[in-house]
């Protein structure tokens, strides 16, 4: 479909939303005339709008008064004197300009406006609470609507929309709403980095228009979307939100974090983005009862986004096997799956017995966890030709004991061996193809631990492979046993992780 | 005290293991024909000692009859025929030699042998079992220690003994016990780019002579340690070790990881070192009694050894304020403290106004946590020479809601600044002076938050100057919460922290 069949507001087809995330042309209002802390002009928007390519197919202004010209992009004095086409205005603007400033983008038919700008209604002042109140009432009336105010705005990597320079350029099939800009590049970057893309996304502040289950509504229409990840401080309208909710679930899996659980945390929120927390027993019950999964950590939003859009979302049970590091690693990883909700059962005695015909070191388990050692001097890699690594795995993925399988082979770097970016690449490449192979030959999900470090360099070739990376073993149990809890409640419903 | 007072085994003051810890001469027996995948000679133990500097002062020797020398190291066919002085051996041959070698020993009046061997009484085999007890019979009658079988052995800098060639090489005031080899190095290695230094450490697996119990006696009396962390899996003898924790818990803080802890671990735990786990509960409260500090995980280990090693100990209360990242970032933040028992009360109105002075921005909380920004451009960071950040420090610190800090300020890099590791280590090392001088000035203990990456340049600077860092917000919480915890249940045990 063309940008231009995007924009046709006539078209059924599209979603009333749709327009926001293509907008022909983008205006960013109130650029500084001074050079940020980096030496660049323009400000984070300005500049992330253009590294992001959006300025390659479509319009891109600057607004201020005291300039002509920056970074290359035209500067007018006023949305009013911007040519056409225009129909998406980013505000950061002090708030005492923004009343002038809705009236410029309505008299400019702009379709949408962003305001960076905060100092409205979360400072829990009547008379700001009050004055956004009329901003929303008077844009809605003239058929423009508001983002924000007190947020980072939209993400769509398509068109090259963004709010930050170094977010993941290609598309891909996560949509992301967060209600704090900060969270929102905390998952944008934590995901990025595990090698996940987003469809589309918006970090929407006070959500004085536009509101959790506008997106929620538009993530269920949009094609491009497979799963939702969502950073929540406060429903303005409960009803909605869990009506919304629960229609999306029911047909995208849907992962929402909530911020404000505490006291607090609560308090911290009023002040954010002037969210009332409510309960949060209710929203965890109203929650399970829309068929989404809650989670409690940023941390834990990241790892079962992973393991919900790789081949882990269709473990068929709770018994993994860990395969790495022996001893004492073994013994607080076997308590750390249990911890979590899995199992570690030992592999039958035939498979221990094959194993050992080419495991023989004393000191060395083949029971489950699975020491990977041939030999003091010789750990598991699939580097090595003599092909054993693949036979060991090969024998752990055909057990019946076996419904998954966590690993670290093939992510370490010896001394001596070339500790290049590129050879830890291409080494972690070689893990990743094997690893698929094997779990695509036994239909059994493999997740790789990688250290937090060699998650930048390698997520995202794991990733492509259909290999899951986690920084712990503890965080992948988390992320596949919250899974298999989700999978048990929603029977009855429609399986969405149809193979 | 000189090494050979140390020797002295006459001198009634010495403990009897401490010349376990402080060997004249070592030989590591077995060493490998073949280079090891790093392509050096002589495997891990001897690289090890070797590259912590032990045979610049004392004796070093190899054993295999095949070779005469390895990396300038004397090789012998038989400990027979090594001259003196020789005070500990390090075995890594296989188990069906390991009778000879402790006659070997013995004749040469060896006073401790170490074995990294397996393949004995964890193997669970009746036939193996016998045959360590007898070693141990035998050895004990002649008056030689043994250390494992199925072990690192002994780390101790101050003479140079290690078992990892890149562990710290300096002395510090920790004493680690391990069953697990793996734990040990996961230890050391965590501890270390935390900034902590080791009085001595000791792997001792299957524990078939020296026990935990023996080690913990050691530790007590030893002057160098002032903090013992210990990875437990089976204490072999339940009656000894307790009654032994409890005699060290009462003097020195002592941190217990205990591994085998579920049903999944246990397992494990039996094919690792032979352990029998008992009851969880059962130790835990056993551990209570004794006034340990048990901990559930690796890194909850290495939190609280860094919470009780520096200001951090000494926290009045509950009470944090957060200084760093606003939004939800900020409120996430909050609901994590919580969840981990401290509390983020809101700062005092009056400094709230006196923050505001210089932190204007609309959006900007100053109420706690204080989102630390100066504009939109200008972060709170001590490299700025307006004093502004101290000044921001100092109302934070001097409020009477204030506990403890935990703060991210001054550990950030922006784009086109100086990227080298040597800029950020001067930038960590500026923001640990100020944070200590802050800390010491209000008596106010503060953390620093740095990610796991930076970790590894900024720890040990941090350490130095008073200030513990962190991987994340909610692991300094879990600490300084254990700690406060732990604190409470002494009341009326003699004061461990005084300052």
């Amino acid at each position: 479909m063309s940008d231009s069949d995007a924009q046709d507001g006539a078209n059924p087809d599209r979603h009333p939303l749709d327009v926001i995330f293509r907008p022909r042309g983008v205006a960013v209002v109130g650029v500084s005339t001074q050079p940020g802390p980096d030496g660049r002009m323009g400000g984070n928007f300005l500049n992330a709008l253009l590294e992001q390519g959006y300025d390659r197919d479509h319009a891109l202004y600057a607004v201020n008064p005291k300039m002509s010209e920056v970074r290359g992009v035209t500067c007018y004095p006023s949305v009013l004197d911007i040519p056409d086409p225009l129909d998406h205005v980013i505000s950061q603007i002090p708030s005492d300009g923004v009343q002038e400033l809705v009236e410029h983008c309505i008299q400019r038919g702009v379709r949408s406006l962003h305001f960076f700008t905060a100092g409205l209604s979360e400072t829990g002042e009547e008379e700001l609470i009050q004055q956004e109140r009329e901003l929303v009432e008077r844009a809605r009336a003239a058929g423009m609507r508001l983002i924000g105010p007190n947020c980072m705005g939209l993400y769509a990597p398509g068109p090259g929309l963004a709010f930050n320079s170094e977010s993941p350029t290609e598309e891909g099939n996560v949509f992301l709403l967060s209600q704090s800009g900060a969270n929102a590049t905390g998952i944008i970057n934590g995901l990025g980095a595990r090698g996940l893309r987003f469809s589309k996304g918006v970090s929407y502040g006070n959500a004085a228009d536009l509101k959790a289950h506008d997106f929620f509504d538009y993530a269920l229409h949009d094609p491009q979307t497979e799963l939702v990840v969502a950073y929540i401080e406060g429903p303005r309208d409960g009803r909605a939100f869990f009506e919304a909710l629960k229609r999306l679930a029911r047909v995208k899996p849907t992962i929402v974090l909530k911020g404000g659980i505490t006291e607090d945390g609560a308090r911290a929120a009023r002040s954010h983005t002037g969210s009332l927390a409510g309960s949060i027993d209710v929203f965890d019950a109203l929650c399970r009862q829309a068929g989404a999964m809650r989670v409690r950590t940023l941390d834990d939003l990241l790892d079962l986004a992973v393991a919900a859009t790789t081949e882990l979302r269709h473990t068929r049970g709770r018994n993994v096997t860990l395969v790495g590091a022996g001893g004492g690693y073994a013994v607080l990883s076997s308590d750390q799956m249990a911890m979590e909700g899995l199992t570690v059962p030992p592999l039958p005695d035939e498979v221990q017995d094959r194993l050992h015909e080419f495991i023989p070191i004393a000191g060395t388990s083949v029971r489950n966890p699975v020491d990977a050692n041939f030999g003091r001097d010789h750990p598991m890699d699939f580097r090595s030709d003599t092909g054993l690594t693949r036979r060991a795995f090969d024998l752990i993925a055909g057990s019946p004991t076996t419904d998954l399988i966590f690993t670290t082979v093939g992510t370490r770097w010896h001394p001596g061996q070339d500790h290049s970016r590129d050879a830890r690449r291409h080494q972690l490449e070689l893990t990743a193809d094997e690893l698929d192979r094997i779990a695509q030959e036994h239909h059994v999900p493999i997740a790789l631990i990688l250290r937090e470090a060699n998650i930048e360099d390698a997520g995202q070739p794991a990733y492509e492979r259909g290999v899951g990376v986690f920084p712990t073993l503890e965080r992948a149990a988390r992320a596949v046993a919250t899974l298999l809890e989700w999978r048990r409640r929603r029977e009855g419903l429609p399986e969405l992780f149809e193979r």
